[in-house]
């Protein structure tokens, strides 16, 4: 294609050409989910967009290492310094051991993600299992000069780091906004200055999650795995940092000092944050009761769901929007999204059996292709290509028409490219929305022959009983002098 | 049920009623695979087996906390102190990062427990993730005198060791057998005696998965996680340690000199070994050209494999024997395999379809329950419980053949039986073992009554064509006066 790829930089506030640090390859990097409850809309919505950045740079060509962490410890209450940990908690209220928690969440949120069709990270790292390097990396902050410890915890030193480097450059926060934005918590007064945040935590005895350190038995701090974990398996600096946008102040911020005080410099070279979800045009959250879980979703088990939801519809309508819009959650919503995937989907198949004519008339592959690399390129805007790929199956039923005729070489090529970006790009899985299994689909071939043989003979009733039958099972036959389709009932 | 459940215990060589350190709950630990390649009979055995007993155990009111590891460091060639870590070399091989192969295939090996339908494990840890705790009791073991440091590394004392404890009590190996069996290996000499093994060794330079130590740079010893895992997650005690039979000597004996050194005592209450299978009649190996993977038996994609074997017939196969008999994989075993988990299935299907009488003639359902239970509490009989789950397919066939007769009371109760033992304790699932979800069954229902109807207006040409396409499906429908049935062909 013509033109390169395009990403909006948060942290230059405008969109670049993407050019990675080692040709041919690329690391990317996206903040992961905390294991401490069934995943969300929340967890769903960076899930997928940097999935179809993941994909559509592997399609590109590159060699993608795609790293996306799982928060198994140090993330507290209120992503505050004090607190108790969110794992821990949830163990102490269902008498688990934290890792079972851990583990328990994080199998349900494995399979969310596979129901999604979203690709499995190339290294899933646990904040557990990285406790060395995280002390490794406090110990070079402290021998830098930009963090203190006290009585067992180490805490950055953001005043002190501020002076030689600029804090808030990717939030556009200053430091004087800190003061009024932090809270007074517990155990504040072991810090030099409240905007200070801790790398290490000194452990209590009653404390499940503790590890021994230089500086006693303790924790680390919720923001130091991404910072270690980041590095570790992509190297001191790297090409894409991806998360959510609430993550952008404080984690991503703090992020970015532990690396500069560590290392002398940022380590990402882009920083990418997805948009967030609301539901019904509210924020969502446990206390407002409208926290809806995927699992929710998917069996329309929650009293603001008026039916369920197959995790594609879900994807589908995530990739709508663009992913640095906010996206709306509700029932019109939702089933209007149902029917367009719906629509897609039996306009593959539509494609699928249409008869090749001599001449090609009313398309143009190139321009197909053209305008849906360009949507990709342009910071990912994958509602351009959806609408794109409407256009492709508006144009097959034209064909299926008769009003207009594609050769057999063109309309090779039209399904080839709408499967790349439809399946592979997009990653919209037709097995996932309903019904479309090869054994099935050929037991609707032989009932709806056994109709037209039943119509022939006139023998309408069992026509008729054909018809209704499938009714009753979700299944509506369409009719047209070409044959007979069935879909799905939306 | 009236007796107890007896499990056979390694240490002692005899069955052993089951007795949990704490009552109502179980800590049961499993040897896990080492992921650096893709999951093959060898992994499926073991997981099964304990999935079994997991399943069991759940089943009978215990809590239990299952742990199962994954090997991803120090696991080196050849089961030995010296030669390469088996995942660094793939990672080698290919190019990649160390934990980019580990994800790879510890992703690979989840998608096969699921298709096996082997529960997901309490917790599953993993080795590079409990460094620290495995430093920790290195420091004990040398601590107590029972290892010593050389050159950066540290290796355990078995001599010293053996003075104290009895070395060889679960493999029956006495140490004047180990000097006969240890191998010359580079690296040797640093022992005082040949059969000492690592607990901790120095790493070079070029060695990928490496960190710092009171030793210096290094990574542990194989034998090393499982004693601290086990430990770390069911106490310094627990109830069951289970894996193949091939990792009792050298494995499980080290860990047993390790937990006993550092500890004092031996933690492992009932050891359990499953016992090996073998392809042909010959061991399985990668020299051997015989090393299928489940997925090569799931696809048929294999010259050793005649057809594709589902995940359910692989499961159905394992259980037909007892876990402590070798088993013997070959195309004609699988195959009758097959067909024998057609017929139950088929055989739980025609359960569904009974007409209840008044009385209930040649069947004790409480006879059925206690020799299922007798079974399984006979250290885990499967086998028993299959022939068990037969004579009832054969009663239901008898019942429906009008040669006997059940109450709806107890026919409910046998459909209930019948499912607890195969579907909630063998783990046998239908939806895996072809095809019997509800839409395509719903979809069949209406074939036979087209063509049922057909048979009634004498169409037999209409008739014949629906036995024919589906036959061409795989589908097999089979007349009798009761009506028709169908199945997949085998």
């Amino acid at each position: 294609m013509a033109d390169s790829l395009r990403i909006y930089n948060t942290l230059t506030r405008k969109k670049e050409v993407f050019e990675p640090l080692h040709p041919g390859h690329v690391g990317l990097y996206v903040c992961g989910p905390t294991v401490y409850g069934d995943a969300h809309l929340g967890h769903a919505r960076p899930a997928i967009s940097f999935d179809v950045l993941y994909r559509y740079l592997t399609h590109l060509g590159y060699k993608v290492r795609y790293v996306r962490n799982i928060t198994d410890v140090g993330h507290l209450e209120q992503d505050a310094d004090e607190g108790e940990d969110k794992v821990a908690r949830k163990a102490r209220l269902e008498k688990m051991e934290p890792m079972e928690v851990v583990q328990y969440y994080m199998n349900r949120y494995h399979e969310n993600m596979r129901q999604l069709n979203v690709l499995p990270p190339s290294i899933e790292p646990m904040a557990s299992g990285h406790i060395i390097e995280q002390q490794q990396m406090v110990n070079r902050i402290l021998q830098n000069g930009y963090a203190y410890e006290k009585n067992g915890s180490v805490y950055f030193d953001l005043k002190k780091y501020s002076e030689t480097f600029p804090y808030g450059k990717l939030s556009g926060r200053v430091m004087d906004d800190l003061m009024t934005y932090t809270r007074e918590l517990e155990g504040q007064e072991e810090k030099k200055h409240p905007f200070d945040f801790a790398l290490w935590k000194k452990a209590g005895p009653a404390h499940l999650m503790k590890w021994p350190s230089p500086w006693g038995e303790g924790f680390p701090g919720w923001h130091l795995e991404c910072s270690v974990m980041s590095t570790r398996y992509l190297g001191e600096t790297f090409d894409i940092h991806g998360g959510g946008m609430d993550l952008v102040f404080p984690h991503h911020e703090c992020e970015i000092a532990q690396s500069t005080a560590a290392l002398g410099k940022s380590s990402v070279r882009y920083w990418m944050h997805n948009n967030m979800v609301t539901l019904n045009g509210q924020k969502m959250g446990k206390s407002l009761g409208n926290a809806v879980s995927l699992e929710e979703f998917f069996s329309g088990n929650h009293s603001l769901i008026e039916k369920a939801y197959s995790p594609m519809t879900i994807r589908f309508f995530i990739l709508q929007a663009h992913y640095r819009s906010t996206v709306d959650f509700s029932n019109p919503a939702l089933q209007a999204a149902e029917k367009g995937l719906e629509r897609l989907f039996n306009g593959m198949r539509t494609l699928e059996k249409l008869k090749p004519a001599a001449q090609t008339t009313g398309w143009s592959n190139s321009e197909f292709r053209d305008a849906c690399y360009a949507a990709m390129n342009d910071d990912l805007q994958t509602p351009l290509v959806i609408s794109q790929l409407f256009e492709a199956v508006r144009y097959a039923h034209s064909v299926q028409a008769g009003t207009e005729s594609i050769t057999a070489f063109d309309l090779e090529e039209l399904m080839r490219l709408f499967k790349t970006f439809a399946i592979e790009i997009l990653g919209l899985h037709p097995e996932e929305s309903g019904f479309s299994s090869r054994l099935p689909a050929a037991l609707m071939d032989l009932i709806i022959r056994l109709r037209s043989e039943a119509r022939k003979r006139k023998d309408f009733t069992t026509a008729d009983e054909i018809r209704n039958e499938l009714e009753k099972l979700g299944i509506i036959l369409k009719d047209s002098k070409e044959g007979t389709e069935w879909e799905m009932k939306e």
